[in-house]
């Protein structure tokens, strides 16, 4: 029944294009909606004033967009491991960029009525899923031997792990403040990719 | 007259990046209207209406996105066997992504008339000529010997051409059925990527 | 002078890679301001009207849409035999990718005033202007030897300089005819496309 | 603790894809908020009053489209010499393409603000905060000898370090400027781009 001759070589590259241009699509739209307020006249004040106003939304671009940027670098490491995709890598794939594409809409809900328990929720459920996708994907890859392109240290797989499931975590705390302390649920969010610059132990895997 | 030397290698790498860049956008774009309702409140009740109103437009949005990601699939497939390109198979290929750039549209329409025959009509319209210009152009590029990069066994022929086929098939089904009952209807559009789930014959081909 | 050792390989990939990159969001974009009229009940009339409503617009998408692959198949075939780039490339680069960017607002401008002189001018001259900085850029190209990749026949020069140059000769007549005549003017922005899918003497170089 | 057998690769060319799919998707957003006025008769005149209204938008979009593909030249020209990446210089580009997906927003409060002091403030910070990103990604790549792909001479360290900082130093000079005579500064973001069309030391280096 094994046909080898025929086997299909179907490497990851193409996925990988694929996600590099919703990545890329999904942070330059962040920034459709933001809008510079009509300024009043020429003065300081006017201008001071308009970039007040318009300062929340950029806020919350900037979080969305670093935080998009760590996603794009855990999507990125996944593939120096796995070389080789089948259908339901793809599929998992495919979840993944839908949360990643639903990361615009919830910024602007954020970005629109700040500091509500409601948008925190549905802002840092979708961070959570972005990265649970993500995990699965990783998780289902280093699973199916045939999908692996070089071996995968027992360290890289723990840290790996870790790296994968503690902003979901931490999200999930993030989530449940916002009922009582919006203002320090807000700051988790803003501190969270910060957490990805400290070194760890993959660090020495990269050049 | 032949001048072999000469001969353009045209692969069809930079198409497939094209295609790519598309499905990227389009499945972006897709979210681009979605817009969740200004809270009246900070109430849980505010924020379960407007989940509830929003909800009919994320479940079109979904759909559209797993039925995109699942024509990507195929798109990325027939490129394992067809290594090269001519004039007429690009061509073929410029009518399938003029069909997927339409998608988004289709998805607004039914995302704002839903349950109306005529929305379903145009919604599985539009995904039956994305799958039948994919086997168009599959059609096509399996005749052209010049264009085929490996072996296509006469098994992977019959299953492919079912794949293309079914979709447009059901959706036809779906079309007709809107008229008397558009609930089961849109029940068939969220079931059919399902059967791209389903284990199948294609799948002793893939890693 | 010379230092061969540090000379840099500049290929061409990575101008190819913005440019599809431009094609896929310019194509995707055509599509972004088109949008369903709303229907007002669920009678056949109702949609029928809307449909009519949305037609010519979806017409000028079509025309648009085709006439960018076309573009496209131009813009892939010079890279066919231009594999190095220098400064001065890449800056008739921009100037192509910049035409190619307004040709969804010239089409939206088309598609809201059809049939008037002033929009046939705008539309005219932009589609003009891409084919003539892609012309511009292959006739650089080609006269930079360290740019060329293979061996240039002098019949692929006399097609491709008649390829790039029919087209904006035929929308400079139509220019002028839309004065007297708009509707053979329109006519004529439909059909020129067809020219490129007529055989021509490249065939013979293609896969 | 070395384990050089696991170290991995992480070439360039998906942070490189990603920049790419970036900088097509702002470039062509530069032009989705322009819009051709509506026509009020078919004459002449209607016609030069509507191209009157709109050409002062046009004119910033030329100069954001010109002055994005000279940093896209740029960021394209690092990579010619930094073939390798780790976890800081995507954090640095991921900063740089945050920065050139706010010029959509900037061209725009440009455009609806033109001649202001306030929005050439705005405008030329922004474009000079990407010539810095830029600049500290390259920086931080060639003192990193793992990120480099060759060797770097020291003429074109010195060259690229002008290059980089030239125009943040002019856009400083227009930002000041803007104060008392905004006309000037305008003038002076029209020809920046232009410094970067004279001939220079790094041409020898190119094909």
């Amino acid at each position: 029944m094994e046909q080898p001759k025929h086997k299909l070589s179907l490497s990851s590259v193409r996925l990988e294009a694929l996600g590099d241009g919703i990545f890329a699509v999904a942070m330059t739209i962040l920034v459709i909606d933001l809008k510079w307020p009509t300024l009043e006249d020429t003065s300081a004040d006017a201008f001071i004033k308009g970039f007040r106003e318009i300062l929340p939304e950029l806020l919350c671009y900037i979080i969305s967009f670093v935080v998009l940027g760590i996603m794009w670098f855990g999507h990125r490491m996944i593939f120096e491991y796995i070389g080789k995709i089948n259908r339901y890598f793809i599929f998992l794939g495919v979840l993944f960029y839908m949360m990643v594409c639903l990361v615009p809409l919830s910024t602007k809900f954020l970005a629109e009525n700040n500091l509500q328990w409601a948008t925190l929720l549905v802002y840092g459920l979708n961070l959570s899923l972005c990265n649970l996708c993500l995990y699965a994907q990783w998780t289902y890859g280093i699973k199916h031997k045939g999908l692996l392109e070089r071996e995968l240290p027992a360290e890289v797989k723990k840290e790996a792990r870790f790296l994968f499931l503690i902003s979901p975590a931490v999200y999930t705390i993030a989530i449940i403040l916002s009922i009582w302390a919006p203002l320090i649920s807000i700051i988790i969010f803003i501190a969270t990719p910060i957490l990805y610059l400290i070194p760890n132990k993959l660090d020495k895997y990269l050049p």
